[in-house]
């Protein structure tokens, strides 16, 4: 290739928005993901609980990117970067694939992190990818299915407690979701059971619900959780887990134990293990959370023509929402261009800056919280309720990629917000009966590429 | 109980119809069943193909039976049927559930039949299930991706060669739409590969395609067929499948083979191992695909309450289609409510009497064959393309379940049939990275449970 080729790694926000942004740069691009769609993570929620289906929030990247003829989609699990060799090493299946750079962006995102007790992931899979929301659907249905066959009041009662852990916007939204579900969509589905007493229980180490939205939203939040029967604990730290239940440590330093069969993960993120090769190869710095911290145009020491973006990205101020990915894989494209076109050296490059359009989460139909900076000021126009609630509609209406998904997403919004159903509750035979599905994923990754050289999260802990 | 309890397995369309048939019954009826939902099976190549979401097609049996306060849903996998303590055993995980019954309507369908063959099924899922369908969409994006991937011609070949086995309405269905999608979703999305160029290839061991439609019909829907592309090859029987391609076996006696990643099997059915188990207890003879052969009155000789309908029961001149099931399911119900309400005997009951509504498939978009018996004739009215087309979609969409689920499938289907644009191409990451995700399957139920009683397709071909 004569042009300049500039890899991506990631079909994400940071990922496909920087392949956007380059679409009339004479540029050639390959970009590089583990997965064949471009999700929308911030509904993977709903996925999860059975109003929208996998397809609506995650489009085929090949498929949006058609008409950029600029750019060529690889499938891949990116194993290795090479900062010497400018490589780029995928693999998909036993198929290995070298992707050489003049340019690189990475947008590899983050996983859920269980801090050091990757085993927490068997019993509470996380809300990161679509595999892991048809998971916790079938979890969460099967748990009904399993109580209303059991004469154990004990158990009936382990089974239809729910334990979300991590009280940030997915972690608020999930708990909120699997009450409306239990007490709206499966009311009287059930004959021996009644679904409409399961508990929902959302744990926090931390003393707040929603931290970054402030102690006034916060509240807001917990009250209007609590009025829908949702049991918030906080400063309660999960010290274990297992099939059957969890342990948490509470501030004083005594610890007790929470039966449920049914809980989920979302109370912090690691970044992808491609963040400590980096380091590695650069000196690059990690946070705690294993995110790069880049330089101020986002790029690594020593390697201005890499750039790190979205959750992987640690900068002061910016949040791991889409907005800040987006922000930044546009940055990384404009600074490659501006080189590329306009001669622009990487010591002119003007640091990147982060513009906070706002925050938002929902909590249940009807019900949401917002935060918007006031412009010139320091200060935040804060909202709660029904006015919260439309605002986040339209926004994620109109950030979700393609018309038709948005036809059928209103569709199936209009009618999960008005009935109590829900058009997308099919679970397949196998989220029933493999008790640990995603257990196997491991193993079957095992299975098909035992090379040692592989770098997974599990195998960086290890 | 103090009602007579009616147990019911399967919530396919004999099983749910039979149940709706007993709403006003005054009995207790237990619908026992392997999956979560109700699978609308006839358009389950639409998920495979990427035209419809799985919870369009499959909505949770609960919330349709939720008003019919004397149905009660179990979901189990039904291990055994013992016709001397009339009790009816199911699973769910380790637990088992044990139902005894005073009338019992075994509706538990049929899977793929291999022939003997049950190695094929790994190589060559079936397309019965939610698990198949979503299993095939990930094998057939899987070998385009793979594809892109390859600079090998041979390989790249192979990897672009789809067959599909059996040349019934679901081998035609699927193969047209396979055809559609490389022709049209996929174009232009690969940068090395031409996606327009994939073979696929339509194989049966029959002479015809549509047997059952007759030879006009049947001709018109293959050169149909090859005008969009598909290699109809028949007389053909497969003799060997591996993972790279299959072996076939001509009227000559002749083999050849043919190198192929992606194949389909849709060539005849095994009925649910539950007959065996009938046949052993009653002495009812099955017919070679493991078919109930029922009494004129659709029950077991010596067991006049137990009632086998749908793809399990063999009746002369019944079809295995959804009418068959439909009819052969209220046909049980009536019978029962007949007996407890107006005290007809057995002996008074009239013959079942299968009415064909006639019978249609699909082809491409805009294009299907019909066959509609006229009253009073021995004939049949029959009628190919458009009009055939608009029939089969009107019909489609009043029998699929849930005002919600036509809307969003007509809307899916709107932009299917007149853009390019398939809406549901979503795949898991297990689908991509786990190169015979099915296999696992039943690895991890034989992990589950190792009981050695359990009856499964494999144990019985053991």
């Amino acid at each position: 290739m004569s042009r300049p080729h500039v890899v991506i790694i990631g079909s994400g926000f940071g990922g496909l928005f920087a392949a956007q942004r380059l679409r009339k740069t004479d540029v050639d691009i390959t970009l590089i993901a583990r997965t064949t769609h471009h999700l929308f993570q911030p509904m993977l929620y709903q996925v999860a609980t059975g109003i929208v289906s996998e397809g609506e929030i995650a489009p085929a990247t090949r498929v949006i990117l058609r008409k950029q003829r600029n750019v060529r989609v690889v499938l891949g699990d990116v194993t290795t970067i090479d900062l010497t060799t400018r490589t780029v090493t995928s693999r998909l299946l036993e198929r290995i694939t070298e992707t050489p750079y003049d340019k690189l962006i990475i947008a590899a995102g983050a996983d859920q992190s269980y801090f050091g007790n990757d085993y927490f992931a068997k019993y509470a899979p996380g809300m990161k990818t679509i595999d892991h929301a048809l998971e916790l659907r079938g979890r969460i249905l099967g748990a009904f299915e399993q109580a209303e066959l059991s004469d154990d009041p004990e158990e009936r009662e382990r089974l239809l407690t729910f334990v979300v852990v991590g009280a940030g916007p997915t972690g608020v939204e999930l708990a909120g979701q699997i009450a409306e579900m239990s007490d709206k969509t499966l009311k009287g589905t059930f004959r021996n059971i009644d679904p409409t007493l399961a508990r929902v229980i959302l744990l926090d180490a931390a003393p707040a619900v929603l931290p970054p939205f402030g102690e006034k939203l916060g509240k807001k939040a917990a009250a209007r959780l609590e009025k829908m029967g949702v049991e918030i604990q906080l400063g309660a730290m999960v010290v274990d887990l297992d099939y059957d239940g969890l342990v948490v440590k509470e501030k004083d330093g005594s610890t007790r134990r929470i039966e449920s069969q049914c809980k989920v993960w979302s109370a912090g993120v690691q970044a992808s293990p491609l963040g400590k090769q980096l380091s590695e190869q650069s000196g690059v710095e990690l946070d705690r959370a294993g995110r790069v911290k880049v330089q101020p145009d986002l790029s690594i020491p020593g390697h201005p023509d890499v750039f790190v973006v979205g959750d992987m990205m640690f900068v002061e101020g910016v949040p791991g929402v889409a907005q800040g990915a987006i922000q930044g894989g546009r940055y990384a494209a404009d600074a490659i261009k501006a080189e590329l076109t306009d001669g622009q050296t990487p010591e002119q490059r003007k640091p990147f800056s982060y513009y906070d359009k706002g925050s938002m989460a929902t909590i249940s139909r009807f019900s949401a919280v917002m935060q918007v900076p006031i412009p010139g000021t320091k200060k935040k126009f804060e909202t709660e309720g029904y006015i919260a609630w439309l605002g986040w509609l339209a926004l994620h209406l109109v950030y979700l990629v393609g018309f038709r998904n948005r036809l059928n997403t209103l569709i199936n919004w209009f009618f999960a917000f008005t009935t109590r159903g829900r058009s997308q509750l099919a679970v397949t035979e196998q989220q029933v009966y493999a008790r640990t599905a995603l257990d196997h994923l491991s193993e079957i990754d095992a299975a098909v590429d035992p090379a040692p050289d592989k770098v997974t999260p599990e195998s960086e802990a290890g």
